[in-house]
């Protein structure tokens, strides 16, 4: 008999499918490991030699020809900083112009690279670019909300190699933001917690779940997982935006999303994957009942048909198994360690 | 410049890339019309023959060799009927049996057809099966939600290729469902009007996003569509559960339904799509402020990432010409025309 859990946070009903659940290691990806990238491509836009394109550099760590971070403008942007603030609603329709950021950051020189193959420094830095950004950003007042998120693969949305993640500024709210946040706001009516924090505890205590603990962040795989390998990577500290992340915080986060990030490199074999970096929206800062983390959902299953129409998950991987695998994954090298 | 709009139904915000915006045509399937798939395929478990596979059947049209359509249990059910009703509250883990319903609908004997292909009476049998076994199903009383949906090629999520369908019924209300109702009822107490009825007022009198109408359902873009052709289908008369149709509507419906289809398949080359039939959940059956209606969403693009991250959508069609597109397809062939 299946199991349903509900995930408090998103509020989703998920079913385990316990019965027909797979081993951990049959999520691994089948196709080989890309170990034969160029390190250099003439024709990646992101790639050393073609920073002239066009687009305009908004942050560069390191000098103009030896960079090591760089965040651009999309090239196609879906919201641009140059638009007019035009918010229109006439009968039933509501309309308004496409105002916000969208950014690339550009993670490395290197094009065969993926952020589970850097050394912790060079993850410290592509963190530094996002909360440069994170903070330049909300400077706008049109701007409502801030993600940060990365494609990792092609079905996970992305045709690019070469290693990059993605800064969307929007004008308004999403609606899914909007009922994460309520039902945050009522669990700390009914209780005076902050749900995360109250999580965290939970998982912390149990330990059954958690993949990877440092000083100031706990990677876990949450008790109503989404998907087969959902991860959740909480900052032990209560804070609602990622821009507060203080210094230390940052190097500590780098060691454990590059951890996290390895485990499942090697665990299952370079899977696609998204990751985004979740934060309250901007005008909400204070709040004591939101706090940000970062989400994982690497692309082992397909299971759209039932979701779409049922509004339900399927997932036939057990978090307390999947979190064990993931555990017991030796990493080869230390945190310095980088394939040459 | 883009454009955002909102989908008051769904809540959500979509941005509609007006710039890079793609000629409705080039959404079309690449790969070829799978135009020799065979009549029948021995080890295909819903062909002629492989009835007797253990599945229990719970509704058949037709006599026991000569079936038109058949409803049977799902052979990997994500939820059975079965199961003892066990909720548990422990802290903050909410749990439940995977109690519940998930069976298939066998939509036709031959294994290369598509509902697209099918006569307008083949697909009124489908439908009279869904309303059977919806009214059936209902009298669960654990059964709090009730959806029809449809998995058309491997994009959208099914392996299998024999044309068919599923029913899930929940234990529990889908967050997504509640929400969506939320909002419904928010519209109702500002304005007394159903969201719905005065969304296909709107349509109808706009007239831009309709793509086809009959007597009793119209099929349209929705103004803020949050996928290119993404499609619904609302019945004219006001009814929150697809349960309640009439006869003359399941014909009617099967008409609309095969022709929304057919303009995919040939304007489209085939795409892959989910359907999904969405009613308001049992309990509420009575109310004034939900209308059922389906959804189509054609598997034409990729575009998770954005959203996974940003909780906004990206659609690169324009609605009012991917409308004006389909409206443009001939269809070969009268109502009762099959290929052979």
């Amino acid at each position: 008999m299946s199991e349903l859990r509900q995930n408090l946070i998103t509020r989703d009903w998920v079913i385990i499918a316990t019965e027909r659940a797979k081993r951990p290691d049959q999520f691994a990806n089948t196709k080989k490991i890309p170990a034969f990238l160029p390190q250099h491509r003439a024709d990646c836009p992101f790639c050393v030699g073609n920073e002239e394109d066009g687009t305009l550099e908004t942050c560069r760590l390191g000098d103009r020809t030896g960079w090591k971070v760089r965040a651009i403008g999309n090239k196609y942007p879906a919201l641009s900083p140059t638009a007019e603030r035009i918010r229109i609603s006439s009968g039933i329709h509501r309309m308004m112009s496409g105002i916000g950021f969208h950014e690339v950051i550009v993670e490395h020189p290197r094009h065969d690279l993926t952020t589970a193959l850097l050394t912790v420094e060079e993850v410290t830095d592509i963190l530094l670019v996002y909360r440069h950004r994170y903070l330049e950003i909300k400077k706008y007042p049109h701007v409502e909300t801030i993600v940060i998120f990365k494609n990792h693969g092609e079905s996970a949305g992305t045709s690019l190699e070469h290693p990059h993640s993605q800064i969307a500024a929007t004008p308004v709210v999403p609606s899914q933001f909007r009922s994460r946040i309520d039902a945050a706001v009522r669990y700390f009516d009914d209780t005076g917690e902050c749900l995360f924090c109250r999580t965290l505890e939970d998982e912390l205590a149990s330990g059954e779940r958690v993949i990877f603990e440092s000083e100031y962040f706990v990677a876990f795989i949450p008790y109503a997982a989404l998907s087969p390998f959902h991860i959740w990577i909480f900052p032990r500290r209560h804070s609602s935006s990622f821009d507060d992340i203080t210094d230390a915080e940052i190097t500590d986060l780098a060691d454990t999303l590059k951890t996290v990030l390895a485990q499942l490199y090697y665990g299952l074999n370079n899977p696609d994957y998204n990751y985004s970096i979740r934060s309250v929206p901007t005008a909400e800062q204070a709040t004591k009942y939101f706090h940000w983390y970062i989400a994982i959902i690497p692309r082992v299953s397909k299971q759209a048909g039932f979701e779409l129409g049922s509004g339900m998950f399927i997932n036939t991987a057990l978090p307390e198994e999947s979190a064990e695998f993931l555990r017991s994954i030796a990493i080869p090298g230390d945190r310095n360690f980088r394939p040459s």
